[in-house]
């Protein structure tokens, strides 16, 4: 999901500002998608009051970044574990 | 990763602001994912150079976030594929 193409169009509101979403998901997907990342920020900023909106989208993002990363392990792990099951 | 805690304290630079992240993870982690929010708000801001870094770590954190789900889906998937094999 990035800024610029000929993709789906959605607008989400993230900490009382407006991003246009282009992608190939679908409008719900990309507002739940927003609603998450703008609750994260919520959660963070009530942890951190002193923090700007760019702290807080990068903590956000840093946040994520590593859900990702750790499902991603979590996700090798299992398909290990059934190769070697099946091997 | 937060900001607040008693815990583990790694200062990474964020397109030339520095950030403190505090948590259980290796600062070597930290770093790692540090270096690929940078990244992709690089990327993000190549497509769109007029967004500010607010902006750029917001279509980050959304990236990030969607990509998280978009693997929970594939994993719960490839869980729910091994049950059913040994059900």
């Amino acid at each position: 999901m990035t800024q610029n193409s000929e993709k789906t169009r959605v607008t989400v509101e993230i900490r009382n500002r407006s991003y246009t979403i282009v992608g190939d998901e679908e409008a719900s997907h990309v507002r739940l998608v927003a609603s998450l990342v703008d609750q994260k920020m919520r959660e963070i900023h009530e942890l951190n009051p002193s923090l700007d909106t760019a702290a807080l989208a990068v903590l956000t993002a840093i946040n994520s970044m590593n859900d990702y990363l750790t499902l991603k392990e979590d996700y090798a792990t299992l398909l290990g574990s059934i190769k070697k099951e099946r091997g």
